[in-house]
């Protein structure tokens, strides 16, 4: 219908435009050529494609300072549209699919106008080591008579006799709760001897361990493991006993070297050898394991916060961490004092109610609060959900996209968010307010998300603790903790709180506390705090450090790996933690670019 | 390009135009206008939507009589295509949806010119007890604290307890193998209690307790069960003890009512109170149940036939039929003498040469031969392969692809596949002669699926055994037994084969067989012979019936079912069979057309 003679073009033409020349600038070797590429407000986020890191370069002249370490030896390039091109708001996107020397990738680019706005980069498989799926599958049988085969039950029941004992693993991984179990699905599939060392008698047992009345507070999208989706009529929040039998058999089924009731006595790192010594208790046997590479999978949770108040030596009754909390069975009729406003102390006095104990809510400062159905149709409807997916918004895809997001500017981008749900719920948050309440939407207004990833606390996912709060059901109380008598818990404001139980759920340390514990003082304080970005605010102190520390990724210690997060995370990015270690396996060479330097201990 | 005048119509204009007509027919009740819609060589396959059977209904008058039968109260309409239509060699097809008065139905359709060719309808979900997948599934929970809650673990002990003690279940399947294990799974999500009762310790035992070497014969993409697909690294060809763990994990991520340990002893049907007294032993206790519905799911192998030869009785040996065959370990260096060359017969033969014991194999009468690579290139991978996937051949699609072609014109269809493969191994097929062996195609050159179709035997899937044969590793021998002597087989030409071991690997009676042993011959007979379609060739006499003789669909007996098949039978018609019975436990009106009389016994 137009009748000018301006050249108009289409969505996809200026992404294929933007990458060609992406293309000329990387194949030419012009750093310069390829940063001209970027507007003023620019990220190029990487997954471990050029960086062996995870790494975001904010700005132009990070950009350039990556390319100039990276690019001669990376060589990436062949990058090229992945299905349409989307646009809305001025902002054209689309997936990107490239290649480096030594692997394929996949990603994300954002541009306005003529310049890149967001780029992400993620290694997806590394060439000659591809992942033996669909087209690339394993025959399992090369059909013919042979005598002396070994089939797959010989095979398996060989490779756990050897394994641990003649034959070293070449990665150990600590702990066998969700994200150990799918990384070490993901080390299967690149054929990397491995071993997860579980505490527990079973898989899953780290959930059936927790509280019974416990459902996922993440919807079912959400929260698939790799490689086996749960099934299509999986409920959107199962019960923790549920995701526990689904993890033990997803260990049975992807045929992992899984050691359970195996605890870690302890490690230490040869740094001649490049080897660890890791001293294993397997349900009785004494045992000394000798991998290469050492995954900490431990959970965000090391070691109990513990506030120190004067008189907890004199009061007479029972005092737990929120960790040794055996649930609420013996507690019907008794006072229970909950110190903490988190989702472990909403968690225990919701279930403490249930078994009428009188409960009491300690809250010493303000708490997010946001409910789960708001959060699953506000912050995560449009990537993890079956709109998404009707949308073709599959996992992968939705993973790739929330990645595509810098940590720089997610909390602008959540701020609506939040915005949106404290309107919709106003309601609600008036109701806990008038219950005396201390409601925050973290310092900055961004919400849940971007709390959980500066600090891993100081918010509840309302499963229905927050009514219960509003109803008086569980009595709340604001104030500081100042001594505990034989009987009670006393603020500073005076206030006397009868007590037979105290429990302070009152959160945990840094997971290089498992570190400490386990290997040394002095290595967990090479490889510094784990979690957190340097946003400077409340328990994430600065300088801004653009990824969160240690996860994922190499940190200071050789050898040495952080995994865990969210189901999410784990499912995401144990790919890119699983690459790292195929490659160390293969003796390529991985030279990390922007190794993080260590700002904290703890 | 075109100058003509001539109204030129997209394939999709003419299915939909075809549809329109039908759905108008239909909404008329007007029988002859919906039977001009199809042309002198047409049928309507009707898997449960019309019939409440499984029913082709062949050319126009048996399209007449069955609409006048079934059109006023079942009420199909609303006929539309569903994604895009096809055209080559002068048919156009097209998946369609479509509803009934109580139901929701999926199919396809082919037209030639202006008529129908073949029609497609299957019967999806019913009105009011969809399956809460997708959009639809459950919440799991209703967040918010309640008291005394049941919660996942405590409704599935419950269930376990009450089950088959204090309640009854609507659906006892016998047989815990996939037939039963799948079945069990859709019963499941159509909230029907079912018990599943196997006689092994373990689910997955069935496959596990076969010979070492055997891997499934045929390609994963064939394979999958219900709701749960393979994952996308599992091989082409597993390994029977991986397929069994799978099964295993499968009863325990399903939630089924799953007895291990338990045997049937017998069962009695109460006409009066139309249900069953099932005698089982579960692990040692007596127990009886009185479910509504009984389903066979016993496998295609009831009764052993053993030919009666002479001298058995002075035979100073072993004799075993194939099914009490315990394997090649204690034969090795022994004279074994398997008598049959179908696929028993081959696998126990090299399975034997394995283990380096002297195998000679009696050929009685020829046999097809189809390799597994060539019947996975040519017959199954255009339906069930990357290839197909890649097309857009989802395994839904295939599985009504599959159905779409009616019995009495799959043998022509399936020729030439067979021609090519021919062709194409000829020099396999020309060595095998060489070596003595006796071929055939089935009767009229159809292949293996008809031929399993028609008998369940009389073929091998050639996985390796035919080398051997080739080669002479083992021997083989063509001829009928006469008798056996203290340490010998003679055949009727004279040939003497001195044995240590006999294997009878003579196949099996019909599954009504184990209706026999369990209830009763005068019902083994009422519901007479299963499987088979009446083509009128070997073991599967005439006179024609169109579908598979009792499997699936409604027999003489009221409540007494059988199920089973391959692991792509077993998927798609055990959503067929679980509709049948849901409809009946929610006390739907299930008029059966066209129940399939009894012409023979066994």
């Amino acid at each position: 219908m137009s009748t000018t003679t301006a050249v108009t073009t289409t969505a996809d033409e200026r992404i294929d435009d933007w990458l060609d020349r992406l293309n000329q600038a990387l194949e030419a070797r012009d750093i310069d050529a390829a940063c001209a590429l970027f507007g003023p407000d620019c990220y190029w986020r990487d997954f471990v494609s050029l960086t062996w890191n995870l790494h975001t370069a904010e700005g132009v002249d990070e950009i350039h300072a990556m390319l100039a370490s990276t690019l001669a030896h990376t060589a990436p390039g062949g990058f090229a549209r992945e299905g349409d091109a989307d646009e809305a708001d001025g902002v054209t996107e689309s997936f990107i699919t490239f290649e480096t020397a030594v692997g394929r990738g996949r990603g994300h680019l954002r541009i306005m106008g003529d310049t890149a706005w967001t780029l992400l980069t993620t290694l997806q498989e590394l060439k000659g080591h591809e992942e033996k799926t669909g087209r690339n599958r394993v025959r399992g049988v090369e059909h013919g008579v042979v005598r002396d085969r070994e089939n797959y039950s010989e095979r398996l029941a060989r490779e756990r006799a050897e394994l641990g004992y003649t034959k070293d693993p070449y990665v150990v991984i600590i702990g066998g709760g969700q994200g150990g179990i799918g990384l070490a699905a993901r080390l299967r599939k690149l054929d990397i001897p491995t071993i997860v060392l579980e505490k527990n008698p079973r898989a899953g047992d780290s959930w059936r361990n927790r509280y019974e009345s416990l459902h996922l507070h993440d919807p079912v999208w959400y929260d698939h493991l790799p490689y086996l989706p749960f099934p299509q009529d999986w409920p959107v929040f199962s019960h923790k006993d549920k995701i526990g039998d689904w993890l033990e058999a997803y260990t049975k089924i992807m045929e992992l070297n899984y050691w359970t009731s195996s605890t870690v006595q302890s490690a230490t790192y040869d740094e001649q050898a490049q080897r660890w010594s890791v001293e294993v208790d397997r349900d009785g046997e004494q045992l000394t394991l000798h991998p290469t590479q050492l995954v900490f999978a431990t959970g965000m949770s090391a070691v109990p916060n513990i506030p120190d108040v004067p008189g907890q030596d004199v009061f007479a009754g029972e005092q737990q961490h929120s960790s040794q909390h055996p649930g609420p069975h013996d507690y019907t009729g008794r006072k229970v004092v909950v110190i903490g406003s988190n989702n472990s102390a909403h968690d225990i006095c919701a279930a403490l109610w249930e078994y009428e104990a009188d409960v009491t809510m300690v809250q010493r400062s303000s708490t997010h609060i946001a409910r789960s159905d708001s959060l699953m149709e506000l912050a995560l409807g449009g990537l993890y959900s079956e709109d998404a997916l009707a949308a073709g918004v599959t996992t992968d895809k939705a993973d790739l996209l929330f990645a595509s997001l810098p940590y720089r500017i997610l909390p602008e981008l959540q701020k609506p968010v939040y915005d949106e749900m404290y309107k919709q719920d106003k309601d609600f948050y008036d109701a806990l307010e008038a219950a005396g309440f201390m409601l925050d939407f973290g310092e900055d207004g961004s919400g849940l998300f971007v709390k959980y990833l500066r600090r891993g606390s100081g918010y509840y996912i309302d499963v229905g603790a927050s009514q219960l709060i509003i109803d008086g059901g569980v009595k709340l109380v604001t104030g500081q903790l100042d001594h505990l008598t034989e009987s009670s818990v006393v603020l500073e404001d005076g206030t006397k709180l009868p007590a037979d139980l105290v429990v302070y759920a009152t959160g945990y340390s840094s997971m290089n506390g498992w570190v400490a514990q386990i290997v040394s003082q002095e290595m967990a304080d090479k490889v510094g705090k784990v979690w957190g970005m340097g946003s400077d605010t409340t328990k994430d102190p600065g300088p801004w450090e653009g990824e969160l520390r240690n996860m994922w990724k190499p940190t200071q210690q050789d050898n040495l790996w952080f995994h865990g997060g969210n189901l999410h995370q784990s499912r995401h990015y144990s790919q890119f933690l699983a690459l790292q270690l195929k490659a160390r396996m293969e003796g390529m060479p991985t030279p990390v670019y922007a190794l993080a330097p260590v700002h904290h201990t703890s």
